[in-house]
């Protein structure tokens, strides 16, 4: 392998983490990204930071906790000065390039006060999160704000399909007997197809988008971040994947009544959501859930297709290749639909690290049970591409020690994710201060606990109950494990979290150095100074 | 009193609260100083967020926690991008000026990063942690890393000071019989003048800036940061204020024997340092203190003729006048030197605020005994200027509503204060990892509880002990007050501390508007989209 390193990284949106048939799925095959969890290593307790997307991924791009870059909801600005992947990755010569989807809101005002113009090559990727942007898509373009007219558009209006808003109308639509253009949006058409071609669908297209960037790109090595909308709603897929699987292909909701009766109040709240409610209900389950393996089974596919042309490219062998999602989807698990809970179906994400060195061929095709973050990706990639991951800055630790080695490594005893819910409605229904509405997870594999703000906390035996079925957040049997685990979450908070602009070697290295710069403190003669200056070899 | 409002903000670096006669000290009359007292009002419980220049001053300087700015220690660069009052007040038409200290230390690496160019307009400001720079002095100049060559150098060599390092050999020396310089880092040459004539110290020199500044100060509104390096060590000043006090004045040290029996393993090492032996020797004691005296009362006289200045000048009726310090100095007390622990010589700072406008008649001479942090500066300076404080990132509280009624108001429960001793030799006689040497300090009043990380707590009982002699902290009596201030520290950790580009009232504002953008999430059919569209008034 060569010197020159580049990685792949894709990510989907919203896809569970047991959505694969490498994580167990009984009805959904996988083979290509099964095969990759072959070659590679398949991490089986990857938690990601915030279960949604925004503050999920700010942590992803920054290698750091949402309580540490500050962005705790979708469309709250990232901070500008905050080091991102892309800024860890230029230091080293490495294009940190975007195909897809960020999430990220540049933080104008902060730009604005530090003189740093959108349009400069530097302020282009501050305003990107680090990214350089060869296609950004975040994937969501109804009429209104968030409808930026994407570039995806225009590739379909040159495809054949007409009128405005190709996204909208063409493959987030569906048609009615009468040839009635149907909103995909709708749960209730989740069943029909998508009015585009599948080779036309938004998964291969932005495939072929990374496949454009490669043919540009040139000698310099890259990290480019395939970043994927699918099986992201609105739930809709093109045939021949809409009809793929059907009701008996629905695995059942992971849900028991006891849930319902007095739940904690959070969880109570957000069970209460339409979206949850929609999901509850088995018929919608029926219709929806095919369409969202639908749209696993056509990335699954073009993995594969994607894989080939990496091989024709010579490319396998000096690009690490990452797969994993922002997030999960709990589907009618636990009552709730969408994510932004602490259930595993909502916080755990598949993760499969292919590192195409020969020190990780000792790990191919094994599965690790260390309790990993999605910060840990952005160290591992500058490790990977030859860097040093700076540890006063990145909150991760690079993976690459779990993929060279079989040995229990010295591995994180916790894993954490935070989850502000001010935006939503438990908010009001709790009528809760803004700032108060603040969830936090820890889990050490046996436990996960939950802190929230103001309320009795959550508490899970993930041994005994690994389906999360009885919340023990109130049992009073459990008072020693709460309690263990609310000091480790307050360990937690009390680290370093904003201490950037130094290592700690730094600090090692320049302790105690006053008397070399003739500051003299607490001397009271030139004799002690004399003494000291001999004990310290200064004299 | 005219729209145009100035702030003229004093800080005195090392100056112990009740070291002022306004604030109890017997012997040493400070009459100019309790004047602005009698003008306005002194706050009586006013802690820093730091005990130690750097990030104490930082934390005035953005109106930030330490745990949110992340400067933790003197010389750890402010990390670009943290807002500082000079941008909040540079919001508002106001120039925020620096005439002597601040401890500031660029993050260059952020700013090359960003591509900010330190001579640039911007640049120059993120550079000096948001002030513009009349003249920066930091007062220590020792021949070395530190000897910037101050232009308080040439300043005395043109009044007639001759050779090199003039801050070193003339300011801050003393002679000796027959002539020879005695260097003033020395305590035992603290009871003799220094070689300068006291119309030359620093003091006056800083103050002769400011008023420099003044008389170019054009129409701007403007908030002056006058920072005054004294009394801060060394501990030398020039006649005649170097023998106004004597060892009859320096009052006995607040110190018992049990402190050094078996005492927290952090206290046990800052008692160890060289400069705590050295106080703890009355001797020593008895020689620096009439020299610190010394110090403030020519501090006080030349308050004195600036408040004339000010008067002569017309700025009094619209300038607010603010005289704080950014830490204390044991002086021996708790057989302690220097300052960086939490006891109140240390931690607490004097502060007085002289507000012009007729709002505060009401207070005007009175002592306010609320919790104040300072922190609190910041927004009250940009309440003042007639702003409204950002709340997402001003973390103090404006104390316009204290100045301006004598009816309690609803304030904080509970001060904090944090400290990073990974510089100190305690980390390396303790044996810490450089990450671990964290601890905070939590008060309301009653208690002052303090966290050290990976050792017990400490606990005083601020009402029956006000000298904090009596370390309750491994008291098995006091665990119900431990485990009460524990958790009010740890909810004040769980705090936003980074969610800095949004406010609350933006949250609450823009909190389910996903249907207004055409963003359906959960809805089955069209009639359920007609029929919210219709509950929310968009049909």
């Amino acid at each position: 392998m060569g010197d020159k390193r580049n990685v792949l990284w894709i990510m989907c949106d919203q896809l569970r983490f047991d959505y694969l048939s490498c994580y167990g799925h009984p009805h959904l095959q996988t083979p290509n990204i099964d095969k990759l969890a072959e070659r590679g290593v398949r991490f089986n307790r990857a938690y990601v930071q915030s279960p949604i997307c925004g503050p999920s991924r700010m942590s992803f791009y920054t290698g750091r906790y949402v309580r540490s870059h500050g962005s705790t909801w979708n469309g709250i600005p990232l901070r500008v000065g905050e080091p991102t992947l892309g800024d860890h990755l230029h230091e080293i010569g490495v294009r940190t390039v975007l195909v897809g989807k960020t999430h990220m809101r540049a933080d104008t005002e902060g730009m604005a006060r530090l003189g740093i113009a959108a349009e400069s090559f530097i302020g282009a990727r501050v305003a990107e999160c680090g990214f350089e942007v060869f296609e950004r898509d975040d994937g969501l373009h109804p009429d209104g704000p968030y409808g930026a007219n994407p570039a995806y558009d225009s590739y379909l209006k040159a495809e054949g399909y007409d009128g405005p808003n190709q996204w909208e109308n063409w493959a987030n639509s569906a048609e009615g007997e009468d040839g009635e253009v149907l909103s995909g949006w709708l749960l209730g058409h989740a069943d029909k197809p998508a009015r585009v071609n599948a080779e036309h669908a938004e998964t291969p297209y932005m495939i072929k988008r990374f496949k454009d960037f490669v043919e540009v790109a040139g000698d310099q090595p890259w990290c480019v971040h395939l970043s994927l909308i699918k099986p992201h709603w609105p739930y809709i897929v093109p045939a021949p994947y809409h009809d793929m699987y059907g009701a008996d292909d629905v695995i059942p909701a992971i849900r028991s009544q006891a849930e319902r009766e007095n739940p904690h109040p959070v969880f109570g709240a957000f069970m209460g959501e339409r979206v949850s409610k929609a999901f509850s209900n088995d018929k919608t389950r029926a219709k929806v859930i095919p369409a969202y393996m639908g749209l696993i089974k056509q990335i699954d596919d073009e993995i594969g297709k994607l894989m080939e042309y990496l091989e024709e490219k010579g490319l396998l062998e000096n690009t690490m290749v990452v797969f994993t999602s922002d997030h999960g989807d709990y589907l009618g698990d636990h009552w709730m639909g969408e994510k932004e809970l602490f259930h595993e179906p909502s916080v755990k994400i598949p993760l499969i690290v292919v590192d195409p060195r020969a020190e990780a061929d000792c790990t191919r095709g094994t599965v690790n049970e260390d309790l990993v973050e999605a910060i840990d990706l952005a160290p591992t990639f500058v490790e990977f591409c030859g860097g040093t991951p700076k540890s006063n800055v990145l909150e991760g630790r690079s993976l690459l020690p779990l993929l060279e080695s079989l040995e229990p490594v010295e591995w994180r005893e916790f894993a954490i994710s935070e989850y502000d819910y001010s935006m939503r409605n438990a908010r009001m229904e709790l009528g809760l201060p803004v700032a108060d509405c603040r969830l936090a997870m820890i889990t050490d594999k046996h436990w996960k606990f939950i802190h929230a703000e103001g309320m009795r906390p959550m508490l899970f035996d993930l041994q005994q109950d690994p389906t999360e079925l009885q919340d023990l957040g109130a049992n009073p049997n459990y008072a020693a494990e709460r309690e263990r685990m609310s000091e480790a979450l307050f360990a937690w908070y009390r680290k370093h979290h904003t201490r950037i602009t130094i290592t700690d070697k730094q600090i090692a290295a320049n302790a105690g150095k006053e008397l070399q710069a003739g500051i003299l403190i607490g001397y009271t003669d030139e004799e002690e100074v004399e003494e000291t200056k001999h004990q310290q070899g200064l004299s």
